[in-house]
């Protein structure tokens, strides 16, 4: 059967990005959801397969190692990505496998280990969203008084990263050998000690496990502060960001992309990725109502704790239709918050001059992610636009809630955006890096063979 | 159909113990071997989904966080026990999963979710095999400029587990409530901050994860040291134990139980599973031959190198065919190494005077644990043997080589062990708790509410 082209070029990249219980606050309570499925595992593995079945890229799990506040009336527990998705792994064959881990609360060789076994397992899927771990919770579970400042974070991060990279790399593509008839199993001049001593590890090395499929896995990335775009500049294959409109992505977009050409990398092996949150009806009426039905079962009280958490700011007691004073902010900072949450809830307070029913409504929506109201033509509509004014090449989806919320982008707008020539109709590669259209690392100590040969 | 009744009373235990390319050194060489599926999850899926076949209670995987020596000519790689028991638990529906990590260089919040979601994925059927990892290659890859002292580890251990004890037990299990219409997502009054602070750990708590079908993992361990030994007592359901006679199995057996029970523990709740490596043939010269055929796949200067390690002295030079001279070990002593293990090969030497070639081939087949070579009823009667002797409850099978060795066990052993009365026809619960007829622990915190009340 003969379809239309996919343009040649930018390959429109779709994620799903799973949460348990939908990415609205209250999406758990929104009829059809399966509230007493969300620690089963069968429940994303049917998830999963359908993701699979529309021809996404990938599925992603945010994590965080601490409980946080406020479960009372949210589904914020986490669920571990790395056991999760190798679960997930045994139930595809093509979609990648993305996974956030921390690199302040994690030790390098035990994470080089769970990403290289993921990426065995899936046959070259899996995909490691690096984050620094800014929930002021998670200190207090591995001993430390309070949480590291965001530049000991970022610095530790760095090294951490170069740490992992040479342990993937520490085994050479052929140094697995398995030869029965000789007895040779692995040629060890191809496994290398890695040697590293830096300010914050001293590790040794090799890695006890073969090359990975992939080499290593997909290295994404999600800070939006100066720390962390020049990080994401460096290292980042991909980039889960937050924007509220085209104009804000597109700056960022330009910026990572210089930023990372002037490392001397090339900008189409960084993907920005913003993350958007779907409310799909047939009309635009009947999108915004079921918009509304969301937001009519979130609970004041809770956002409000919510929103505290992101600025600092008590809001109990201010009327919920009066406006939020831009002067609120003047004495606050991002002193413990993540800082680009902060200033995202600041610039809508600047820009829409919003009732605090409204500032709680959007991050209800998607904790400050672009929130998208209307027909399936109106997202697709929005999505091209993104992509093609260099906003994004392409995006995280955040189903409000699950299964539906999903399963409408499935099979109202993803048809849409394949008629349009922008979204592939079937797998054309068997790993992540190949959907994502990412080169294939050599190892570097290959290079290093190689170059004193 | 009508079975013969399993006996009342004790239930014999078998676990499948997956070891890549065989507990037999030169094992992955054996025709046969898939060498070149070593790791491919599939190959591992369905050599478990063969166990559950059998019924055996659990398959289960060693663990090391480094890259030992000698990797020339044996598979001495590893495979990551969570994400690889994740990937099987997909792939099979009852099989205990046992898992092995370490004490010593994990951080207990991460593992702690590891395990709980394991346990979550799986229904209910993960094991945690708790070791304090004396492979001297470990420390380096950890910052630390020696392995720590052996009372060291084992004090870091028993904190670590009331650690993560509390952290399994910190919600309790009604805490999740997920009712949509009420909103009501989790009662926090049953959510607890463990509040950890000792000699090693500092964790504040909750686990992010509801409590798990099990409660808490099956708690395994393997050390046979005194403090090894109390250890276990004190903490572990079932003990993984290497033994070349049912006298000494007969002793530990015995010391352990008598041990648990002035603990105020029940006996029968401490599973004694010695390892055993059977080689089996129709007749019994079939079987020694089988034997002998692995055996003169090994390569003599790995095998040397192998028994420096366990014994800190260098055989090089010494004649195949001349007997190990016992005066070799009264200088030496288990400094860096295992101290079980060098005891072991002293106690070989001094049993049974061997050759160098004998020692040799003795380690070969299992790393010091029990070889069985035989007929299926002669490898049963020994299993019988040890069994209502209570030498064990049961055993670690170490087939010699994959997938060939576990399935002639599977399919020529368990028949016979089953038409004696021994082990079961089916399942009869769920969750390897259920399995090893261990019961479900309730949460320290409900405990504790209840007594408040």
């Amino acid at each position: 059967m003969a379809h239309p082209q996919t343009r040649p070029g930018r390959q429109l990249v779709l994620n799903l990005f799973i949460y348990p219980g939908g990415h609205h606050e209250a999406g758990w309570r929104y009829p059809g959801s399966s509230p007493e499925r969300l620690l089963d595992i069968s429940y994303y593995q049917d998830l999963a397969r359908s993701a699979e079945a529309a021809k996404l890229d990938a599925v992603f799990f945010a994590d965080g190692p601490a409980q946080v506040d406020n479960i009372r009336y949210a589904s914020r527990f986490r669920l571990e990505p790395l056991t999760w998705l190798s679960a997930i792994a045994a139930a595809t064959t093509r979609i990648g496998l993305i996974g956030t881990a921390s690199t302040t609360y994690y030790e390098p060789y035990n994470l080089a280990r769970l990403y290289a076994s993921l990426d065995h397992l899936s046959g070259g899927r899996a995909g490691w969203n690096i984050v620094t771990t800014a929930v002021p919770q998670a200190s207090g579970n591995f001993g430390l008084a309070e949480t590291p400042s965001h530049a000991e974070r970022y610095a530790r991060a760095a090294e951490f990263v170069d740490v992992v990279t040479k342990l993937w790399d520490s085994w050479e593509d052929d140094a697995l050998v398995a030869d029965a008839a000789s007895g040779l199993f692995a040629d060890d001049t191809k496994i290398h000690p890695i040697e590293h001593v830096g300010r914050h590890f001293r590790v040794k090395g090799a890695l006890n496990t073969p090359r990975s499929p992939q080499g290593r896995p997909v290295y994404v990335q999600a800070g939006s502060s100066d720390d962390g775009r020049s990080f994401a500049a460096r290292y980042a294959e991909a980039i889960f960001t937050a924007h509220q409109t085209v104009d804000s992505a597109k700056a960022f977009y330009a910026d990572i992309k210089r930023q990372a050409e002037s490392l001397g990398r090339s900008p189409d092996h960084v993907k920005i990725l913003p993350g958007i949150s779907p409310y799909i009806g047939s009309t635009e009426a009947e999108a915004q109502r079921l918009y509304e039905e969301l937001n009519d079962l979130i609970q004041p009280a809770y956002s409000i704790a919510q929103l505290k958490q992101i600025t600092g700011i008590d809001f109990t007691g201010h009327p919920l239709n009066a406006e939020v004073p831009l002067d609120a902010f003047k004495d606050a900072g991002p002193a413990k918050q993540v800082a680009s949450r902060f200033q995202l809830v600041v610039d809508i307070v600047k820009r829409e001059k919003p009732t605090l029913r409204q500032v709680i409504d959007r991050l209800a929506g998607a904790r400050g992610h672009y929130v998208a109201v209307g027909t399936p033509e109106r997202i697709a509509d929005e999505i091209q636009l993104w992509f093609e004014n260099k906003a994004a090449d392409g995006f995280n989806i955040m189903p409000p809630w699950f299964r539906g919320g999903f399963d409408l982008f499935a099979s109202e707008v993803v048809p849409i955006l394949r008629r349009r020539g922008l979204f592939r109709h079937d797998y054309t590669g068997r790993t992540l890096r190949e959907h994502y259209g990412l080169p294939r690392p050599e190892s570097v100590y290959a290079t290093e063979a190689r170059a004193t040969a």
